[in-house]
């Protein structure tokens, strides 16, 4: 049995969400309702000490963080592959499994700006709580990003805009890796895909919304046209019973 | 063939180095110098776009990122296997090694912040050429760590306590690692601990300096003599050779 503790649309939560589909592995679906700080709750920190989202637990196997689930997917269910079979594509897969961590701290931060959804649940807790509950942010990267998101002004323009550029380095990378083929590691799809989808939709779409076209990255605007076609992909893209707190 | 492109004592470096020795593998040994940005020439970057060390170049497939070049390692030479062999082992092996990917950016502020070797030589370029020669630094989050170290007065004490503050996050979740056996993933000695091996050193011995002790750590203090005791661990921390921009 698979049980997915997950946070719906969430960048994280969609790229292993994504990879379950694509495995056509069914699995029981366990909301974690981010605005409402359940990863902190203790039955949730003692399956994931971070208070993160998303844990898979398989059997009473307890795997956290979503580039490390995709390979233990991977590993445990090595039928429909989705790494690369060659050592050196593997390795390729993975420093884009690397680079969609990275993506992830520059994503974070637009999540916390925002006037909606966690930004905003973050930013009243700070108000109403400005300490304690914030500790309560095990890992402390975010919890640093957090504190930094409540107080004061939050991030400044020049710090959103050094965001935008790690972000805009991960795509520029993207658009030289696809001259050699049709998917970032290897000729075939794969997790680097599959790791990156969350991430490119999210810069196409808020983060560098309008600096990225098809005239402007004729490469990965294909790519997403091609990935953003397959049916795993639209299925874990869309709303559905497991993406909200009512599930 | 087997080249190593790396800069001798560097943790990301001695990660690689050490993972080659533990599987008994011979390498041409390539020293690149960081105090004088060799690893900005065309040549290189031409291996590494990102102009970081280390890079490995086997049989003509060129891989970079210690973390990613070590699983390489055991895809390629599965002799000496240093992955645990359960899918949930191999989990929480990656989970370390993403920790020791983190445990970089904490030991790169302190690297920047020091008076000698690559912080003194980005502080003097800083001076002669404030801007054109970090632009040639490609990834970003790199070059706006340098950025940083070069402007005004550099990182100032509480930045460094908050890179403390993360080096401290994971020599906790270490020691609480260890109460399950005696190395950092499984029973069995992993790429879990070759990936962090440099980095608990480094704290131990500079950026939590007094801070990691038989009282206070008792498990990690144990681990940590056990695994310095290891021959390739030796070898790869020990100056040599290969170590100098005289090799």
């Amino acid at each position: 049995m698979i049980e997915l503790y997950h946070a719906g649309l969430t960048t994280c939560s969609k790229k292993v969400r994504l990879c379950l589909r694509e495995k056509n592995l069914s699995y029981v679906s366990r909301f974690v309702d981010l605005t409402k700080f359940e990863q902190h709750r203790p039955e949730y920190l003692a399956l994931n000490p971070n208070g993160q989202v998303p844990t898979l637990v398989h059997d009473g196997v307890v795997v956290i963080e979503s580039t490390v689930i995709n390979e233990y997917l991977d590993d445990a269910f090595p039928d429909v592959p989705l790494r690369p079979s060659s050592a050196g594509e593997r390795a390729h897969m993975r420093v884009w499994a690397k680079l969609s961590d990275e993506a992830m701290a520059a994503s974070l931060i637009f999540a916390l700006a925002s006037q909606t959804g966690f930004g905003d649940a973050v930013r009243k807790l700070g108000v109403a709580e400005p300490e304690g509950k914030l500790e309560q942010f095990p890992e402390p990267e975010r919890r640093n990003a957090i504190r930094k998101a409540v107080s004061g002004n939050g991030y400044n323009e020049s710090e959103l805009e050094e965001a935008r550029g790690r972000a805009g380095f991960i795509v520029e990378r993207a658009e030289q890796a696809l001259a050699h083929g049709p998917y970032l590691a290897a000729a075939s799809y794969s997790l680097a895909d599959i790791n990156m989808i969350p991430y490119i939709d999210r810069f196409k779409h808020r983060i560098l919304q309008g600096r990225i076209t098809a005239r402007s990255h004729p490469r990965l605007s294909e790519w997403y046209e091609r990935v953003m076609s397959r049916p795993a992909v639209q299925e874990s893209f869309a709303a559905s019973v497991e993406t909200s707190a009512a599930a």
